[in-house]
């Protein structure tokens, strides 16, 4: 555990019941987890939740490392739900648990009998909260999604990608996290409310629709010019307004030694201080360069004349240099640079999970408390915590849960 | 407002003071204020917050359409906070709210007098929130950033975009929205936690460290090759080790004419009956498409066999014949399809904000509650809630903020 790290116990003595699976529905639960919740994985006793094995772990047959990111800092219990007991142990968690979130393909849930009327009729007070593919009324409302899926239908790779190319798939996982942190605002919305009414509410979320959050700025875009926002590289969707604005080539050259400059609209030092950096302070006056809309006119004399001086700059001292003189620069890092940066690691950013298994270097929950980032724990081992959820929530003892064990039901 | 929409009602009675500008720190009290908070912006009596001139809105000199999508449901007063009397109604305020949020420069609210140590010791239970480029203890921590450069620096470029091409900005303002909503959980679980403690709490987010959060798979893939995490266009980022997998193409072959196909790993049964939706059932036993490994080994092969048939379709009509056969499939829609889609406007999903200044259909907050969306409100005009706030929060009659008023305070 990283020494920064302080448990920020938000929501402590929250339980929260996770029949989520994938990325969705987890790191909507992990978000909780981080913030204090009690978050207890119900999974199938042969194999567990399908994550455990998508792709490899630190070890051959372990869980895999996908599995470990968006499930650090919960517990595990294993019920087959396919046995009439096994249900029944699940709606007895219902009625103890201030949370529960799934995200099984559509109707599966409530084939289960786990459905909203069920348990809210069990626990009132019950947070009941859910994530699609698409929503309730929407005419692919059956249709299984995945983060891709809901980042085609959610508009995102549409505005994603070179200006003359193909539509991209935006790398960070919008449909799947994206999702899940939006979900997590309204679980948490709803169990601020339950201090006043004492009821839970049903709270869901599709992920097509979630992407909309994420892409208002094409919709502005929109607003603006009466037709669709489209991809444009690095520059801005309206297509060159602006300059400099984009990605820059640094030495040595890789895939990815390239810098972001711009400068801002409202500060026109911006562009002196810029000038004087690369060393062309003799074209502070000069009518091609003047003014935000001259350079806009000129913005392929801007990128070269820029570029000229990036290529003789690593990335990273090209951001010190610009970024010191107050003027916005930032280096393409990846995943590589990340975890070499020893800031993040001082600072908890990214953090070390100490797995059974294996280390695992993984990014931590940004958000800090009174200063210090939440600690990440290891992701449950399967079944780990059946017995201790099981006397803890059910007050059932170890021969009880012996018994259900030996017949298969956990 | 839509006909659909409910206000959720969870956050009845918390009062937000609300010093954020641009989109990180408005798309965050934007949340709070759809769950039901009553988020009140402290703008400039001159012009008000930048983000209300940031390009064009409904009619020439009124607010931006940029001001009104990631303000919506606010309320505005306006306060000089260069002047000491305006400085001390701020505090009065802060006294009385629940949660202040500021997205200001580095140092600037401690500046102002308005940091945390101050205003907690003014009102021990406000939660605290700030939202910086860079982290406390990052060699970048005074630099200014937005949102372009906070994906730069936060490993979103790096995964998106073209195999071989240069890095290409995410179309969604992950660096904006992105950060918002993860401060937006710190914030409730803040909240949640006050109940118990009666206490508020420092909640902070840097701008680069929130993008990490979402490229959680590009770790996960760092972890399984020791290699960074690359871009790959619409292909998984591993490159190539799933056919069919990406988009392609359809008819009549526009820029965004594309639907998104894949076949689950876990089901053979996805493979079996997309040959048989594109008339190619002869080709289910044979072995160059047996397998998953098969076909990854054959990507080419099989890329040309489905575009041969997409491209004899529509994207919306390809995305319906593949989904209806339980296939996962996406249509690869832009701003022109979302806002033409019927079911996101009787869904709610898309609302039109009712504004003075004319009407702007935009995209609403994606949860729902009881099945139902929060209502889209109009964003304020500048200081439309001065009188009205001051009376509510301070106890002030209208003489009162009048002579404020005239003296340039408000």
């Amino acid at each position: 555990m990283d020494k920064t790290a302080v448990a920020p116990n938000c929501l402590d003595g929250v339980r929260v019941l996770d029949l989520s699976q994938f990325e969705a529905g987890p790191s909507c639960t992990e978000a909780l987890a981080w913030l204090g919740a009690e978050v207890v994985k119900v999974e199938n006793p042969k194999g567990g939740e399908p994550g455990r094995i998508l792709g490899t772990g630190p070890k051959p047959d372990t869980d895999a490392y996908y599995f470990m990111i968006y499930n650090a800092n919960k517990k595990s219990v294993t019920v087959n739900l396919k046995s009439e007991r096994g249900l029944a142990l699940v709606k007895e968690m219902a009625k103890r648990a201030d949370v529960f979130v799934e995200n099984f393909a559509p109707g599966a849930i409530e084939r289960l009998g786990l459905g909203w009327e069920e348990l809210h009729a069990l626990n009132p007070r019950l947070v009941y909260a859910q994530v699609k593919g698409f929503g309730q009324g929407s005419p692919y409302e059956n249709n299984l999604a995945f983060d891709m899926i809901a980042q085609a239908c959610g508009g995102t790779m549409a505005i994603t990608g070179e200006r003359d190319g193909r539509p991209c798939k935006p790398g960070p996982t919008l449909g799947d996290t994206g999702t899940g942190m939006l979900l997590a605002i309204g679980i948490l919305g709803a169990l601020f409310q339950r201090h006043t009414t004492g009821h839970g509410r049903r709270v869901q979320i599709a992920m097509q629709d979630a992407q909309l959050q994420y892409t208002r700025g094409a919709f502005v875009q929109h607003a603006r010019t009466g037709q669709p926002a489209m991809r444009n590289g690095a520059k801005p969707m309206a297509g060159g307004s602006l300059a400099p604005y984009g990605i820059y080539p640094c030495k040595p050259g890789g895939p990815n030694d390239y810098v972001f400059l711009f400068t801002s609209h409202n500060n026109p030092q911006h562009w002196r201080r810029l000038l004087e950096i690369i060393g062309r302070a003799d074209l502070i006056d000069d009518p091609r360069f003047a003014t935000v809309v001259a350079r806009a006119q000129h913005e392929a004399e801007v990128d070269v004349l820029l570029s000229e001086w990036t290529r003789q700059h690593d990335k990273h001292e090209a951001m010190r240099l610009v970024g010191a003189a107050g003027v916005p620069a930032g280096a393409v890092l990846d995943t590589g640079d990340l975890l070499a940066e020893p800031s993040f690691a001082q600072r908890g950013i990214i953090q070390t999970m100490q797995h059974p298994n294996g280390e695992f270097r993984m990014p931590a929950f940004p958000v800090r408390f009174d200063g210090a980032p939440a600690p990440v724990k290891p992701s449950p081992l399967l079944g780990e915590h059946t017995t201790e959820v099981f006397a803890d929530w059910l007050h059932m003892d170890a021969e009880d849960v012996n018994g259900l064990r030996d017949e298969g039901i956990v």
